[in-house]
């Protein structure tokens, strides 16, 4: 008898990062991580999963509820195992009429719905005892390809040209993976770039970014052009010429300013800039890489494949950020990564948060055994955030993520971590001020994004 | 004193639809139109507001508790009066950093946005007492222009830019003003061509939609090509050469096959073709209209105002449909008339569902008197259901929307239709079997997208 799931369980978990203006932006001044966390139970005790929505404090419990409404979509149903399983349970989430209405496919709705697949994978990845890159690097071209929804995709890429990637990349398989194993798979690290981080500690932290062996980091720019000319030249000074800076300015600009902005810091050679303007705006990124030297990245708050495949049909992008958790789970970034290598732009997967370094880890790795073939300028973010919190945390070294081997998609909290973070009622927030609570209001400033 | 507003209620409240295949189409089979109702509740009996988000049954519920997510922001705060109050409620509603994260600007954090700023202009425009179409008009071009978030819009329309049309349309005010209370706003009739009724209801209400004094009528397409060439002809034999026959699918297709549809309904002259993809996909919409002869036309799924902006930016759109809940609600609904009038677009608005129609009428008026000064080649999408749940339906005579003149956003239900309809406790949904419960699932079709 194969098990069945017999229930969703969803927890809202919630860090206090904004103590420590960790993950501060031009966006995001005071984010506190946060889980919407789905567990996935069968009647089998040994047979589990777990996913989750990331999101930054207030509205976390909004997303608990969309997962939950999710419920009667899984519980039932036999626990997913193979490709076909997984697709099922993919189109089941996402296909739903009414559902549907709530995007469709995007937002709240659309995030919960990746947590759902993603922890169905979690379950199916380690029913194989495999980690969920090993799992999928197992699956046949035809299997993968069956796992997508071509649906608003064929004008761009059909089910034959996917499969045909898939078919080229599935000779060195073998190869890549046993490189992987040894070499690990390229990391950059963000965390020296912090808008609120002072000068000293931005120098400090660029350097042992060096030092821990990241050919690549990344600063937060967007608030103020002067702060950011001097953080950008501070930051070259302490890296040198060989490593590359990228910069982020987490939809700040609309297309002037972002031009503008990035003339100023040219001399400081950026190698990406990253969300220069709103994640919806196709023609805008496009406009703006026309218009400037660095290369534009986007993806983190880019709501589906549909959206993706314009970025890339539209020539406004160098690099494709795709997110673990924002889209409908693995299957939907697989979409992502053929759409990626039918244009032939690399993937440097968003990461950071609570977790995400842990999912999105796999998804690059099988886009190097299973896809795209190659790792030639591309990196995995890395935050050096609340990885202790994690049963399987990701593991670097010397600037490299080490390839996972247990289980699953590294998605499992530890217990002692969920019951001390739960909102409101959990140990860590009884003793804090209610700092979930939404913000003064002002009310008085024309463009008041940033509280 | 001015009154606080005390509370925030919301209530999930639903119609069971689907038992008489109202509303039925290429994706959406078994709609419930449903409703996560907003109440604002002053310490002033006598001032409060009243609004919505739409939906089609499941999910009402997720959108009920972003809206309660919402309180926080507008529970302690003065009643709305002024545009610059309705101005600074927008901006709190939608400019947190935390909340923004869920979208940014899209999904069911976005639509309850919508639900409340809406239900803060019901209260103001009350206040004023006005229906919010005159409230509107009595508004200056610079207090339109503070309404509006112009970030992500400044490449296509500036505050100068939007000022200018304002100013331009000042003049005529009073005139169309009189003229629409004389006249009423043109409508089209989409009651006749929902996909399941069969032929013969078809053909007599196609008649009956003429008879009324419509000059434009709609179908929904998509499902089945040979069914939709036969129900396009006797739509065209039952109404003659003179009546417009709008066709909708309900973003059935991918490019292709909307291009192959098209063409094979184009005998019988179809006045556009609405939503034949993904309302995210601008480059598709732009492909299509090249491609087939019937205008283009979209927007009751377009996320928020940049998705707008691309659509005209693109000529991707020979029609705007607003839709009086999706977006951020008035305030951003007067940036997409903006960039519509700028482009020389017609906006025609989608209706229908619950409430809809009483919504969006103002706003069409509003565009009318205020902004594009125009009709010619607009129509307001009118649906005969449920009208009679709300204090202030819709009139329309002779195939035309009288204007409203009951102060307020003609938003507010009848208790007793609120009370009956109540989810899952309301008398209503007592007599039924549980049909919002989720469909069967089937799993094994690659693309099960109408249950």
């Amino acid at each position: 008898m194969s098990p069945r799931i017999t229930e969703l369980e969803v927890t809202d978990i919630r860090f206090p990062t904004s103590l420590q203006l960790d993950g501060s932006d031009a966006m995001n001044p005071d984010p506190d991580y946060s889980a919407a966390y789905v567990a996935l139970r069968t009647d089998d005790p040994t047979v589990e999963g777990y996913g989750f929505t990331f999101t930054i404090g207030r509205g976390n419990d909004v997303a608990a509820a969309a997962i939950r409404a999710l419920a009667p979509y899984v519980v039932g149903r036999p626990a997913p195992r193979t490709a076909a399983d997984l697709g099922t349970v993919y189109r089941d989430l996402t296909h739903d009429s009414q559902l549907r209405w709530l995007g469709p496919e995007k937002g709240v709705m659309h995030m919960a719905a990746g947590a759902v697949v993603n922890a169905a994978w979690d379950l199916a990845a380690r029913r194989a005892g495999q980690p969920v890159w090993r799992f999928l690097a197992g699956m046949s071209p035809e299997e993968l390809v069956g796992l997508v929804d071509f649906r608003y995709l064929t004008d761009a890429l059909t089910p034959d040209e996917a499969l045909e990637i898939l078919r080229a990349a599935e000779p060195g398989r073998a190869e890549r993976a046993a490189r992987l194993l040894a070499e690990g798979y390229p990391g950059y690290a963000t965390s020296p770039g912090w808008l609120g981080y002072d000068d000293g500690k931005l120098v400090r932290l660029a350097k042992e970014a060096v030092t821990d062996g990241f050919t690549q980091i990344k600063l937060k720019v967007g608030a103020d052009l002067d702060d950011d000319v001097r953080r950008l030249r501070l930051a070259r000074e302490a890296v040198g010429p060989g490593i590359r800076i990228a910069v982020d300015a987490n939809q700040r600009w609309d297309v002037a300013e972002a031009v503008r902005w990035m003339q100023a810091l040219a001399p400081f050679d950026p190698y990406w800039i990253e969300e220069p303007t709103s994640p919806d705006d196709i023609l805008a990124h496009a406009a703006i890489r026309r218009a400037q030297p660095a290369r534009v990245a986007t993806g983190e708050h880019v709501a589906n494949r549909v959206m993706f495949k314009q970025l890339l049909q539209a020539g406004a992008v160098d690099v494709v950020q795709i997110d673990a958790a924002r889209v409908a789970g693995v299957n939907e970034n697989l979409a992502i990564l053929l759409l990626a290598a039918k244009y032939g732009v690399p993937v440097c997967p968003h990461a950071g948060g609570v977790g995400l370094c842990e999912l999105v880890q796999h998804l690059a790795m099988f886009d190097y055994v299973g896809v795209s073939g190659a790792w030639e300028d591309r990196a995995i973010e890395y935050v050096d955030h609340l990885h202790e919190h994690f049963e399987d945390p990701v593991v670097l070294r010397a600037g490299r993520y080490r390839a996972p081997e247990a289980p699953g998609f590294s998605a499992r909290m530890l217990e002692d971590s969920v019951a001390a973070h739960r909102y409101p009622d959990g140990p860590v927030w009884q003793e804090q001020t209610p700092s979930a609570a939404p913000p003064e209001r002002t009310g008085d400033t024309a463009h008041r994004t940033t509280n």
